[in-house]
């Protein structure tokens, strides 16, 4: 799922948006490259600090996108890549992926946890 | 509308993701702060190559968000902030503006041309 080239922007710092929609209304909310934290089943957990509306949108509607790039990585063509992710997310606040983003990120109140089910390269 | 800290992101490079929502369903394209052409009167103007998905949602809904930020610029508390930006998107075809993006940007199509009505520090 997670290739090297999309590890490799995910080791350069950048913004990532997270993107939600309910009532027929985008959301969009940041985050940085440096705070994802990707698990071995397919899964990123992003330390959530306000996210209000992610979260309201993310319980009518789970899906979710996440764009995310680097200029210093090299793309299809030139330098500059980027990367949209599709999955469903779901907010936890306990249990072993919580604790262990919390000891990373104490300054979380949940934790975002994306279950990718497509990584394309957009560039 | 664009303050001094906004214009300054747009000076760093990074990822800009530009959110669109029809049917229910977001759709987020990128590009990069450095394509951003700011006017005199609130507008952004983006140079479009494919973009195909967010140019059908924005015939249904022209609402657009844009994200964008930057780890090294100065933040309300650290280092690293970002902005929320809300307003409305048309694709042009022709005109001074598309002239004057050509120029720039002899890859684009069109030109997206966004009418912006918040610009909202986020960080």
């Amino acid at each position: 799922m997670f290739t090297e080239k999309f590890l490799e922007v995910v080791n350069h710092e950048g913004v990532v948006s997270i993107v939600t929609c309910s009532n027929n209304e985008a959301h969009a909310a940041n985050t940085w490259n440096s705070y994802l934290v990707i698990t071995e089943d397919n899964k990123i957990l992003i330390p959530a600090a306000a996210m209000i509306k992610t979260e309201e949108n993310v319980k009518a509607n789970p899906k979710v996108k996440l764009t995310l790039g680097s200029k210093e990585v090299m793309g299809h063509m030139y330098m500059g890549t980027g990367f949209l992710l599709e999955g469903t997310a779901k907010f936890l606040t306990e249990g072993d992926s919580f604790k262990m983003m919390f000891e990373k990120y104490p300054f979380l109140t949940r934790v975002v946890e994306v279950t990718v089910t497509s990584c394309k390269q957009t560039l």
